[in-house]
């Protein structure tokens, strides 16, 4: 019996989940994969009080193993809606509800087509998914920790498709094959304070800083490469915070990020950055930094010609395999399997009045549905 | 009849002349100047009802006319003192009091050193005194307005003598015949705002600041010439406070001071300044600036040699002819006539115990009333 890709989707608008809250949408989730036959395993991770619920689902225990990931909490609705948030309105063909595009459609999308093969036919091999209750917030303890459970559990994927909305306009415009990484960097800078009249009592930071800063700034990362757009550094932000013209301040700071693609790894951008400050600012220097993402990318080997291939038949678009934008959960899975994404059009995600076609959704059930076939499912 | 230099003095310490308070210290000079037979104009400029007071006299209308310019005003006494800061305390040889070194005790000396003069015999040619009750403040009314007053009432001087504490720590050490220009500036980019992943789409105003600052931090302005140390230019704050670090900022602010010598001029480095940022950020810069003092020097010719010939008589110091340090009110007497600074030790001015050596005292009255008669008076 198939489930109807709407009403599923609408269910899950229903549930206000806004990070860090459920309000039951993993158990909506829960019901729809356990009555397909799904063995389904609710997973907390985090403080004691705060943690984040996890779903993890599966069908069938023998190879090829293909595992959906995403997520179930939303963000915020804002103000400025034409319609409830979380009331499921259809109007003039489009389903509207914070969390449609990014990305309980996507979910619900997948659901309706693993129930649109059952009811054909057995499954070969297994299907699989991940579903976070946290990808918006911190992200600490979802995906991130559901990854080596599943390991743990002989659940390690051959593929995974992450269901974000990855079209800019329209459905079938693009599939994401990688993700930059991202590195933070603040740098401080201590000098010796002094009269202006006098620099040469002085130490001045902002001096070292900005030679610091030219040198960063003027190097070319790399051009970019077959799969990435350039890397990029860009510097956020300059603090000194000294309110007299005739002082020379004690200390400096400024903060900057990297968005680098698979040409760099971010510990050796981190040395790079070290070493400059080291050069120009010898003992004077203190860098904090994260590094929230190595860049990745999965090769466009078999599964990702097939998803473009179903792709281009079901929208007539020739989907582009894009590596651009923000983060994503793809970051973390990358380290257990090869990891795509592909999901609805996002032009409205994290706006007011977010939405999407019903028959955007109709068209993903229908691609993810082939796609699993053409996976050998 | 002679007037003694620390009785003067201490009478002017006594009053609590705090700028912009006067508290009588402008009328103690006015009787001891008028009782020498100097005929004395009360002038007060600026806004009605926070006029700055001021004091000019004259005696002889005749040339050669020598001008001693000066300020009764005093910076607040604050704490830690061992002496009340207006008691005039004498111990173990010194004179305490707020002031004393700057600059009641040079004022003082001067007077009495015309006494000296005057109990012996006519003045020839003539003598004056310029002194105003805000040097320490805004100085908006006091010095830079008077002179105006005094070219247009035939007292321009043929030079001027200003009694600042000269000497960093022995009476002899330092006659001061110039300062260095001072400019500051405000430098503020405007970009446009963007998320850090997508910076083609953004324009990022600390980038253009630091090729900004990059290059006008590298330019050595000059080598200092025969009286003047190098000019300095000095970054003293960069300012964006922006939180984000995926975010490029809007707009970036930088603060800057240049404390140039005789071979620059405000104007001119300013409209390098914003060639400058013209290139790096074309119609994008705004610069806020103020050109507080132009570099002077005082040739040394005849009056300048002469007060080091006194002084070495006095104090066997060979004085050395500086333009170091900070900006005074001869910054504006220079655009009237020739000027020169030397009064008492300055170590303990601005501080608790403020205070001065009671011979210091007697040896400036015996300087300035030999340099009235190597002037020609």
């Amino acid at each position: 019996m198939s489930i109807d890709v709407v009403e599923l989707a609408r269910s899950l608008i229903a549930c206000r989940s806004v990070t860090p809250a459920d309000d039951g949408a993993l158990a909506v989730l829960d019901r729809a994969l356990t009555g397909l036959g799904f063995a389904t395993e609710h997973l907390s991770f985090g403080p004691a009080g705060e943690e984040t619920p996890n779903l993890f689902a599966r069908l069938g225990s023998s190879g090829p193993h293909l595992c959906f990931a995403g997520h179930t909490d939303v963000v915020p609705p804002g103000d400025g809606w034409s319609a409830d948030p979380f009331g499921g309105t259809i109007r003039d063909g489009l389903l509207f509800g914070r969390g449609i595009a990014d990305m309980k459609g996507g979910i619900a999308a997948f659901v309706s087509a693993v129930s649109s093969l059952l009811a054909q036919r057995p499954l070969n091999g297994s299907v699989s998914l991940l579903i976070t209750g946290d990808e918006e917030g911190p992200a600490r303890h979802g995906t991130k920790d559901v990854l080596p459970w599943m390991v743990e559990h002989g659940h390690r994927p051959d593929f995974c498709l992450v269901g974000e909305p990855t079209n800019p306009m329209h459905l079938g415009e693009t599939i994401k094959i990688g993700r930059r990484g991202s590195l933070n960097a603040c740098i401080t800078i201590e000098g010796t304070q002094g009269h202006v009249a006098y620099p040469h009592l002085a130490d001045n930071p902002v001096h070292r800083l900005i030679a610091i800063l030219g040198e960063l700034t003027g190097r070319e990362l790399d051009r970019g490469n077959a799969h990435f757009s350039a890397s990029s550094l860009q510097v956020v932000s300059i603090d000194v915070g000294n309110p007299a013209t005739n002082v020379i301040p004690q200390k400096a700071s400024a903060v900057l990020n990297i968005r680098f693609n698979t040409e760099h790894r971010g510990e050796t951008l981190l040395r790079w950055i070290e070493a400059c400050v080291e050069r120009h600012a010898p003992g004077r220097g203190r860098i904090e930094s994260q590094i929230s993402g190595e860049a990745f990318l999965t090769e466009p080997a078999a599964p990702v010609r097939a998803l473009q291939d179903v792709i281009a038949r079901h929208t007539g678009n020739a989907a582009l395999l894009d590596t651009g934008g923000g983060t994503s959960d793809a970051r973390f899975i990358t380290s257990v399997c090869p990891v795509a994404e592909f999901g609805l059009v996002g032009a409205t995600m994290h706006k007011a009045d977010e939405c999407v076609p019903v028959a955007d959704l109709e068209t993903l059930v229908g691609i993810y549905r082939d796609f699993l076939e053409a996976f050998g499912l």
